[in-house]
């Protein structure tokens, strides 16, 4: 029996995780649920799976929560501190899914109790990956990716040793504009970038996705949990989004870890690490898929990989004003006032005018982070 | 500084290890060296690699060894009995190479040491699978698979447990005929079968790959080196040869070897495991490449692999007489005296015609070789 928490439970990571563990419940036993601010379905889920505490970032919802789960001998609790909290509380896996800079204290809290933490937060390692990666080697902590390309990264140097890699390459899908000419992008909707071809994902990450900022960011990401150096990450572009990345060894063997769109494998993986655990998931078929393409990324149509690379190459401050200007350009592309390859110029302008000092707390981070969105959003109104 | 035999050095196996070994020779200490006749070649390869001794198997050639080594201190010995005692020397890895049933008693003498093994040689494992594999459990020898497929599925297993592996899936390039009609295959000729899409061979084994008795028998070898269950072994056709083979867990991710189709790449993972080595191999541009195909096996054109199927499912003598069978149709095929789709016929034939007891030794392993290589010509003669 394992015990486990979960930061954003009602999330889509976390509903994947939570249908896996209710297909081993016995093998499971819940520390934390957390949300955001979904009180009935926290309070279904805490019901369902029994947690030790229930939380709500959104504190005014508490009362709602505390109502549904009156009489179960589940504590409730509700704000920021209690999230924090909960997230410190001993669990032998802590999967990390609150979207957003709000998932950084929590992340870190339990990297502090140096327990092994399945992190899909993605501005945990954009943003403060510095000050992340410091934490969990002071703490010793063990990180798990749980995106599905850095998953599959993890999972192709099991056994090996990172000194022995040549290159790391991340596959990208291209996104729903991959094919569309410079003039074509120019004139994309926020009702055609959301559109992704293989995965179903929601309105950011769609944008992220084709505009490729989402496959930048995780280039970030992978610059911090996989120590290569940046000239050893590599993006290829690869439609079907069968292979999730690849990991070439200095003797000339490549090792891909491949398989469906579906995130429960990646979660499967970090939940049963070092084993592994049945997943409903189809098994791969390629000869009924037939082919799998691969391309150069075109950083001309799609400049948000260069500008990746070079955020990640200055490092300190520059991936989280890369990653707050990124999205308060997209959020601006789906509110339509901003066309859809402005979003890279109005982050790259960003980035030439504000450069702040390498933050060294979590403190610090979150104020980059605010004072990022602010000049982005300056910027925008004065352009 | 580590130490190695090298059994069948003046063959293609041998020449693309030495080759990699010369890169880093001061890390290297050769125990032995082995050829069968080429007394020339294993002088060269002796005064260059300064073995212990070099052995020779054909006994007649061992005076101008004897000479062409003189003053340089390295002993020559000829015949089997020296050759077996060579590959009884301590080493910490031992590459067999040596072809053919000639190869099955040195590798027998190698596993008895206890040591790490580098198989290259198919008849151990097709022939003699049961024999050796108990041979490797009593005595704790460990074997590494040199040939591309069964590296590919070791590199996949690595960090993993065999008993969480849902499927084992071998690539085929389905050889120069893979898209031969019917009629077309009865009438190949030996000149077209040898030509291979993607990788550099001699004649029998070109023709094994045009027939598909080549992946037949490297079904059988996975069986005996991955113990899952015939049920979970798969082929699947890729005509690129890139993937070289694949491994499926419980969860639904898969992990692939991909690689150059040079030898040198699954050579060097044996030689520097559970680490990896540099190779002069250029590394693997999948954009360059564009596409990469599958498709499912055509078991009614190339009836190889079911056969394979059922000799590893009969198991015992079984999987013995099909390659004998198969080596004496393809030398009746090279000769111009058999069709190219009576190989397979005439393999199904003796097979259903000499069922002999399951071998519980070496000697018996090449008794039932012999005999069923006897059938097998007089079936042919009397058709």
């Amino acid at each position: 029996m394992r015990s486990i928490s979960i930061l954003g439970a009602t999330g889509s990571v976390g509903a994947s995780t939570l249908d896996l563990i209710a297909r081993e419940q016995d093998a499971w036993r819940v520390v934390a649920l957390t949300a955001n601010g979904n009180a009935a379905e926290l309070a279904r889920l805490a019901l369902q799976f029994r947690p030790e505490i229930a939380v709500l970032a959104d504190e005014t919802r508490l009362p709602e929560l505390r109502e549904l789960l009156t009489g179960t001998g589940i504590e409730t609790a509700g704000g920021e501190a209690a999230l924090i909290e909960a997230a410190a509380r001993p669990a032998d896996l802590t999967l990390a899914a609150i979207v957003g800079c709000a998932g950084l204290a929590p992340v870190m809290a339990a990297i502090e109790q140096g327990g092994t933490v399945a992190l899909a937060n993605k501005e945990a390692l954009v943003s403060a990956g510095e000050v992340l990666t410091a934490a969990v080697a002071k703490y010793g902590a063990t990180l798990l990716p749980v995106d599905s390309e850095h998953n599959a990264i993890f999972q192709c140097l099991a056994g090996n040793q990172i000194s022995q890699v040549r290159k790391i390459t991340l596959t990208a899908s291209g996104g729903p504009f991959r094919t569309w000419s410079a003039a074509q992008l120019a004139a994309a909707t926020p009702a055609q970038a959301v559109k992704h071809p293989n995965w179903d994902m929601g309105a950011k990450i769609s944008v992220d996705s084709a505009t490729m900022f989402n496959k930048g960011l995780e280039l970030i990401e992978a610059f911090h949990l996989f120590p290569v150096g940046l000239e050893r990450l590599s993006i290829v572009v690869h439609p079907q989004s069968v292979v999730h990345s690849m990991v070439e060894y200095r003797d000339g063997s490549t090792l891909a870890q491949l398989g469906p769109s579906d995130m429960r494998v990646p979660i499967a993986s970090c939940l049963a690490w070092p084993r592994r655990m049945d997943t409903p998931c189809e098994p791969l078929d390629l000869a009924a898929m037939g082919t799998l393409t691969f391309e150069h990324p075109d950083e001309d149509r799609f400049p948000a990989t260069r500008l990746a690379r070079q955020a990640a190459e200055a490092g300190g401050a520059i991936p989280a004003v890369l990653n707050a200007a990124n999205e308060v350009a997209v959020a601006a592309f789906l509110a339509g006032r901003l066309g859809f390859t402005r979003i890279a110029d109005h982050v790259e302008a960003t980035l030439s005018c504000y450069a702040p000092a390498a933050p060294s707390s979590l403190a610090e981070v979150l104020e980059v982070d605010r004072e990022a969105r602010s000049r982005a959003r300056e910027l925008m109104e004065n352009a």
